[in-house]
């Protein structure tokens, strides 16, 4: 499974000391872009490409809070739902939680034609979808 | 109902020239207080008062992109349901997509102690949110 | 002189339970921007117009911290300096620190054509800017 | 010399396709919390010491637009002045602009007593800023 790693930050804090809740969308965009780095689907040269990729649902369970310094692990799984392309997420600070994860979340997405018109998914996000091992029962606590 | 008025910010977009969906927490955020506010919930003599006000689960479901500059009206209705406090969200964009919400949301919060734990919600919150009127089926889209 | 208004958002906010030094930049971007399109230069018809004047330079000096709930008034100052356009910017916040800004700020920007390269200033820019008043003396402290 | 890096993400651009000016702040302060970690000065048992370390001033000068994707490298020196702990950053891109700067800043700072009144920094900063190297024309661009 893959595994994208992310340091909080001071800014990504708020006054209660722990980090601000919409950051937490921003960390699984890091984890997704990294996902779909690794998977060859970002072509930095032509970077209008990942701007194509629109979000169109997110949902987000905090379980327990993330504090500045904390080495997040953010695990990651995606899979085609027709024309959507749903991930879902695990966040994780091994120290003081373990292997109880501070954080789930799933996103949806759909791909979107120059003009923003909604399009099928690549051919290449189709093949290498398919092939991701998906586990229905992963965010049984989202 | 209460409404609450944003204008979109240029920092608030991203490449794809429309705002970054991680904003629109923010945006339910400022509606929330706003709303607190109003009805009296906020002591800003007490900052830490609205500290201790966490948000628990989150979902966003993204109908219509918004762009700079557009003026956005946001609906919110709230509730108790248990120790926990609901609230619900409509963004709307009048100009460009009349009656249409551009987004709809829902939030899921608890009260903490000072010490980080669990509390039932305040009196004055619970007597605020027994006002309140809810109507079920209001997010039928989320 | 033109004056700008913002309350301080609970997401400005970070660990320090004062508002994060990054967002002044976002506050004087506000300004700006509300600044320009209340002397009709900018048209949200045509967004890329307002994406295409590039801030290269930012100076802010934080006299006393902002903190959530406050009201921000900035007031604004602008001219042309050959090809660059100069904004500076004073932050008030008048309930706790009275006619003493709490942040003064300086911006400098140019004017890119669609290919991001160096142009005059718009002959609607030079116009305005050529009618506003602009005080040498106006941020001593910065 | 210290060296931090940072890959641009997505939610960093705006709508004019390049990262938005008032990250580069945030970059600044990752890199100098980085460098703070490497000296020994941050506990993160201790979260409150970095939070009594304010920002005073900062001052950025923008050369060459950073993207999506971007692989920044930041060079940092800092060095004491009176009370004060200044900071010099520049941040380059190496594949597009090779040793030319893409951007250069400085930040000024003191520290805080839990009162939020100003303190002298601790004899550890001054230790380890002591034995630091300081190139006074290191940012003759700035």
């Amino acid at each position: 499974m893959f595994v994208y790693k992310h340091k909080v930050q001071f800014y990504e804090t708020d006054m209660m000391k722990i980090v601000h809740h919409a950051n937490y969308l921003r960390f699984c965009e890091e984890a997704r872009v990294a996902w779909a780095l690794h998977k060859g689907l970002i072509d930095y040269q032509k970077p209008d490409s990942a701007a194509h990729f629109a979000v169109v649902e997110t949902q987000v369970r905090h379980l327990k809070p993330l504090a500045f310094g904390d080495n997040i692990e953010i695990e990651i799984q995606g899979r085609l739902q027709g024309v959507r392309v749903v991930f879902e997420y695990k966040l994780f600070e091994r120290t003081r939680y373990g292997q109880d994860p501070a954080c789930v979340a799933r996103t949806v997405h759909v791909a979107l034609g120059a003009d923003l018109k909604l399009q099928r998914p690549s051919m290449e996000m189709k093949k290498v979808l398919e092939k991701e091992q998906w586990i229905e029962t992963w965010l049984l606590n989202l």
